[in-house]
């Protein structure tokens, strides 16, 4: 089955927003072995649109339209389908009611005429339900064969409405799944990466193997297309394993939806630890990305932005004479925040991180993207040296990144 | 002059990236009065490419194409735009010089074969000098009328490029430039702001305006389309000052390019005020936000995570009285950790948040989304009640920038 995705939008066309619900739809048919030969983008203009799909009626399986479902004069995709496929618009009721429902939950009673436009559905069409907004979304069957689908555009409605229906509805009719895995992995540079499996991805039909690069991680996703499930599982599962295998404890997940955040807090939940932040360059946003993760106050109480020098002498008790001696970015003013920061708090854990982001302040000595991090683990402290490359936010996103990752590095290698 | 964008990858029609190129190019085209009628996005496929190419040189007046100019077999972008205009690749003698040289650059002296294609290029085309790769960029005029341009994939090397030729060949081609301003705003919601504003936006023509919303703010772009700048300048600038007129203080800014975090920090060094945070459910991402700003160090020196109560109690002097009473998420509590961090950071400003970001811990009394939010300006007080709608990330998020200009109005109050 192959799939063609058209967006109808101006606000596309005008470069006013990012045109993410193509790739999320790709993605999402590629996952079920839908191939999406081509996307295309129009505008709210009927004849440029009914010339699209026309094209695309002739040579996809599968067309999916977002956009232009709005009440308005100027949303037409339906209107257009509907002439293009030769059939009629007729009212359903059952929506109908639903909109007058969706607004009097809202408590709106003046409904704009223009509305009752959202109850008007091509004729024969399977109505999808819309939970966030008033336009259904449909799905039309032809006889010829083909399918047409039309969504809202609006992400926050297009996307519930495509896992809760559409991909379920697409699921059963493809006759081959792909099941993959995502080993995320941190602390070991991309070519690096691929270096220790090039063997593996020199061997790869099913399944494959392909690398993500994420700042200062590196994802690999290994999918075989199977007839089912359990087929696929077979597949994969002696590819990651031997991932595993080779990228030891760089790992720190398998599953597509974890983050190195919830992985991090998840250990610590393990342990029945509980971490403190001492950060310098970074100003909180380690903290802050590990409160993402719900029930994080289970294992964070607290955290320490000392961006001063004063700050972390007060704080942290980071000496005056070291200051002086070693110089704010050094590994023991790292090494003094991290046992003062865990001192203070009283936590099992403390991660502490200074360092230059620029893009002043560096000198040959310490450049501009010099970090030292020092993570004090019931006493005992680990420090790290690193120079990261990029501008003043990406040093920061590297910095909170590795950090996360020292984390996780000094409480697994506490475990042996 | 209206434009086409054709993007070649792949990685885009398996949604492995967001196509961020159209967006950037349809965004560039329109700042200039160059229109997109239309985006596809096709894969490295002879045909497929072909019959998009064709069409698109029919009603097109400018076409830009994006990626397959690699040196591998897989690209062909190159071929098949040559035989579309029916023209011959030529060695461009000039460039094979300077894919020597990008090597010898990077000490790589065994240089594969397949780079050398990157030499050839499409007769009578103008080159375009790519400093990130080897693949240069092409302007092709055609005899017949329109231009066909060019470009790399890769937005490291597609992005400099058309900054650096793309654009000012263009504005050399067009009548007319577009000016714009954006007026940002924040405290004011979307649909109040359109209703403020709404005699100006129905009574728009030249110049435009158009309302963006973003997370907790709204950005009006006015654009007018003038001979020159200066004209442009005189057509914007009196609806501009209007806008200013009735949103005042709301608006933070009117330059594209201003974040809030940046019109915080600068307002705050202009009256050489310091900075201090004492953040709950934000967990350090107010901070973290404005560490962002290069130079934030002048004005921010430490802040305080205090996610439990104990480190509220024991950091901020928040009494155990006070949180028992009114419990912690409440305006007496919030009152008093802006007391709290300013007394201990010895700051002119400190900003306290506390609030139920979810997406646990909700009552009926104290739902989740549920915040407080104090400002401590040289020991008097302001404290705001806000309940914010969205999952875990958005209220924090929320949180962060609505606390962000609530110091901004606290400060442009105290000026009076």
């Amino acid at each position: 089955m192959n799939v063609e995705l058209i967006s109808v939008g101006t606000e596309i066309l005008l470069g006013n927003i990012v045109n993410t619900n193509a790739q999320f739809l790709a993605e999402k048919c590629a996952s079920l072995g839908i191939f999406c030969y081509s996307q295309t983008t129009v505008g709210d203009n009927k004849e440029r649109l009914q010339e699209v799909v026309e094209q695309a009626l002739k040579r996809a399986d599968l067309i999916i339209l977002t956009g232009g479902l709005g009440p308005t004069k100027d949303d037409l995709t339906k209107e257009t389908i509907a002439a293009a496929m030769g059939r009629k618009l007729v009212e359903d009721t059952s929506w109908k009611m639903q909109i007058e429902k969706y607004f009097e939950e809202r408590n709106i009673h003046e409904i704009a005429q223009s509305n009752w436009k959202q109850a008007m559905v091509i004729e024969g069409a399977k109505i999808v339900f819309n939970h966030n907004g008033t336009a259904p979304g449909e799905i039309v069957e032809r006889e010829q064969g083909g399918i047409v689908i039309l969504l809202p555009g609006p992400p926050n409605e297009m996307i519930p409405m495509f896992e809760e229906s559409i991909y379920p509805y697409l699921k059963a009719k493809t006759e081959c799944v792909l099941v993959s895995k995502m080993v995320k992995l941190c602390g070991i540079g991309e070519s690096r990466a691929e270096e220790m499996i090039e063997d593996l991805m020199d061997a790869q039909t099913n399944p494959t193997i392909a690398p993500y690069a994420k700042t200062c991680e590196v994802h690999f996703r290994v999918t075989a297309a199977a007839k089912d499930e359990k087929e696929g599982e077979t597949l994969v599962m002696p590819v990651v394993n031997e991932l595993l295998n080779r990228f030891g404890h760089a790992v720190y997940t398998i599953e597509e939806n974890v983050t190195l955040e919830e992985a991090v807090v998840t250990l610590l939940k393990e342990k029945n630890y509980t971490l403190t932040t001492a950060e310098s360059l970074t100003g909180g946003q380690i903290a802050a990305t590990l409160i993402k993760v719900p029930g994080a106050s289970d294992v964070i109480h607290e955290g320490y932005v000392t961006y001063s020098e004063e700050a972390k002498h007060r704080i942290l008790n980071v000496t005056a004479e070291s200051l002086e001696k070693n110089g704010v970015v050094s590994e023991e003013v790292a090494e003094e925040m991290a046992v003062g920061a865990w001192k203070t708090a009283g936590s099992n854990v403390a991660i502490a991180v200074t360092g230059i982001a620029g893009p002043d302040g560096g000198t040959a000595e310490k450049p501009v993207g010099l970090v030292y991090m020092s993570c004090c683990l019931n006493g005992k402290t680990t420090t790290e040296k690193y120079i990261f490359k990029g501008n003043r936010q990406k040093i920061r996103d590297c910095t909170t990144v590795t950090a996360l990752n020292l984390v996780r590095k000094c409480i697994l290698s506490g475990k042996k």
